[in-house]
């Protein structure tokens, strides 16, 4: 592609460039270390393939050190203690084409990532992402958006994009943003669930990758203002429990393909990537009363606490093998308007996934009638008419549908096992962060 | 997946489904079209893997019309007259399972979408996507985002997801969203330029498909307040070239593909997808002379104007065979602060992709070390120490580097001839518009 000729590390000595044994290459990337001996320097240069090591006279013609962006002309030696490549380069010419400073927090090789502080490895988040650790954690959740929409294309859903600036919440209007429209006041999306709907009355089956916005006035270990969710939301569907069968076989998938994918960089984190076609699905009745037996609880009401989170997931793992569960059947009043009820009961169709002690997911079947919607809002104290551009959508057809949303980050951190959200979000927003 | 054994209608006689015919289904979808005849009723029904007709007595036991939402058990009949499938289906029983309203703008079936107004085309979004004309347009919308990731990837890109709100503008502050943060003011992103430059630092070459605003006070035909923009950028380049080359061939791949996936549906546009490799490179003083020789122009000084890049679309379609160029070398007072120059001329190292008369790309090679960063902001008369936060990432060995963004929207409105890019826009926003 570069004009210059130059070659990806990955690509040494292998296609069309096998002949580079011997030969001279045109390489490109950082000195993830550098070491020298009283004869020799010993650079390992890293670039958006790989790393390779490079080999020096002790006195270079150029000063180098860690993290500068280097151009190194070489001649590829093979070494079969030289891993994972089994050659070494030897340094013909070498030039600094990027200065990094002196005097940097922590370097982008060894270990010491894991040692500094969240703040500093945010506010030097270039230099995190080129450690091992970080750049894997980012490098799979990219994996899993991409394995998230995969899944979902296989399954006849269309990728839709909604706008994120509304004229008002879908859920009522607390923890909202506001935003200077011009003359008007609008408001950052919290969520895409009426145009997810809508989408269901268009292609049937809709998913969305996207920023949504919670003006929560906090900053937990698992709460953002700023998260990327993903959702989707489906048509003619016969209960909930289609969504959830949705659910366990994309998320299968996906663990499935990061477990081959980034197998060797899994081995440093507390990984939890399980077949997911065995979580149970639980009411919320019956929760409570296991909870109330095993653990003699007695203060759930209408929602878990982060305790009966844990609690929970301990149970299925004891039960059926795999530390998550979805619950089903919260209390109406606890859930949003748009719920549908269960069968004829007062509690909810709707679901979450607790993953590993938290919950990653919230979804249900919603209710598709325009008079089931308007005694929702009535008996929440809302006039129907302040959803009326949301209303009439209900009759243009609309089947029973449903869908769910899971937090990207969540999602990330607890399949890592990283026990704060900020670790698995690049750029993290909350009450106090808004750089960098 | 459903539990009642509900099957999509592109299943239907075909695979597991193969004994179908002679035996019994259940399907569900939209009644696209419904005709009666004396002795019969023809249902056109509609879900997301395609459509059947359906056929029944005169009488049916509801009333269907079009738009209802259906549930149908039938029975699936040979007909060589049945166009794509080749069968119909007896209708054994039918439900409505969502009532459409008796009055609606226009309906789904039918090509009438055409003739219909944007605003009533917005404000019934979901019905005007349940329509083929504009189905297919978003269906292709998805296949672009799909397809430019894929590209990405195949080439060693990283997908990232960075924040959308701010503390500030790259660009300086003008046409910017205000948002009040708890007790400050922030801003909505203009673009990830920053945060994608930073990317180059940790994997060095990253994209990220997102919204991105701009607070400008009009509603043309062109503009929109909220777009949906296909970032990439990379590092180690030699020269804005290997820019356009990543961006000649993801390009070529992405129309590739449309063209097989959506062959049928194409024939109801005026589309456009040519091959991208021929694409010329011309420099903006030679564009100038060029319109001054071929049609007297003498306006242009520091940018094109639409007319100058519809012209240049023309010459380039006469002498290169497509309706596309790449334009470098605008006078650098009229880029952004970070924009390198071209050599060592006033001119710079950043290009626009005009296509099909319209300015689709904008990308470039940028300033790589602090000091020519600096520099170039006090050449602007702006303070460096307002950017440090940014320009301290260039101290963690940034090579050479740069990278592009594309607008979704108008790509979409570009391939397929469409004249007002709300038409490829799920939820436009503008001046004027902020709903639904």
């Amino acid at each position: 592609m570069a004009t210059s000729g130059r070659i990806f590390i990955a690509e040494l000595g292998v296609g069309e460039q096998g002949d580079s044994i011997g030969g001279q290459v045109l390489i490109r990337g950082w000195a993830k270390f550098v070491r020298k001996t009283k004869s020799t320097t010993f650079i390992v240069l890293q670039d958006a393939s790989g790393t390779v090591q490079c080999v020096g006279s002790a006195q270079l013609p150029v000063h180098v050190k860690r993290e500068d962006a280097l151009e190194i002309v070489g001649k590829p030696r093979k070494d079969e203690r030289a891993k994972p490549l089994g050659f070494e380069v030897d340094i013909v010419e070498i030039r600094v084409i990027g200065v990094a400073s002196e005097s940097l927090p922590f370097p982008s090789g060894g270990n010491d990532i894991a040692e500094v502080g969240i703040e500093t490895v945010l506010d030097y988040r270039p230099l995190s992402l080129r450690t091992d650790r970080v750049g894997t954690i980012f490098r799979i959740q990219a994996a899993l958006v991409e394995g998230f929409r995969e899944a979902l294309r296989k399954r006849r859903f269309t990728e839709i994009i909604t706008s994120k600036i509304v004229g008002g919440g879908t859920e009522g209007g607390a923890n909202l943003f506001a935003i200077q429209y011009f003359d008007r006041v609008a408001y950052l999306a919290q969520s895409p669930q009426f145009y997810k709907e809508h989408g269901v009355l268009g292609f049937e089956r809709v998913f969305e990758t996207g920023h949504v916005y919670r003006a929560e006035p906090h900053a937990t270990s698992r709460h953002l203002t700023e998260y990327y969710s993903l959702d989707f939301e489906m048509g003619f569907i016969d209960g909930p429990e289609d969504i959830i069968q949705v659910e366990r076989e994309a998320l299968t998938e996906i663990f499935e393909t990061i477990k081959q994918r980034f197998e060797k960089q899994l081995a440093g984190f507390e990984s939890y990537l399980p077949s997911m076609m065995n979580v149970p699905t639980w009411t919320f009745d019956a929760f409570v009363e296991r909870l109330a037996k095993a653990h003699g609880r007695t203060d759930l009401i209408d929602d878990l606490n982060p305790e009966a989170e844990r609690q929970l997931c301990t149970m299925a793992e004891q039960e059926c093998g795999v530390a998550a569960v979805f619950v089903i059947g919260y209390p109406m009043s606890a859930r949003p308007f748009y719920t549908h009820p269960r069968g004829d009961t007062d509690r909810a169709a709707g679901f979450d996934l607790l993953f590993r002690g938290l919950e990653i997911t919230t979804g249900g079947q919603r209710l598709h009638t325009r008079t089931d919607l308007e005694a929702a809002l009535r008996a929440k104290g809302v006039d129907p008419t302040v959803f009326e551009p949301h209303l009439k959508m209900f009759e243009l057809g609309m089947p029973p549908h449903g869908g769910l949303a899971i937090g990207l980050e969540r999602l990330t951190a607890q399949i890592l096992g990283l026990k704060n959200i900020r670790e698995a979000t690049m750029y993290p927003r909350d009450m106090n962060r808004l750089s960098p």
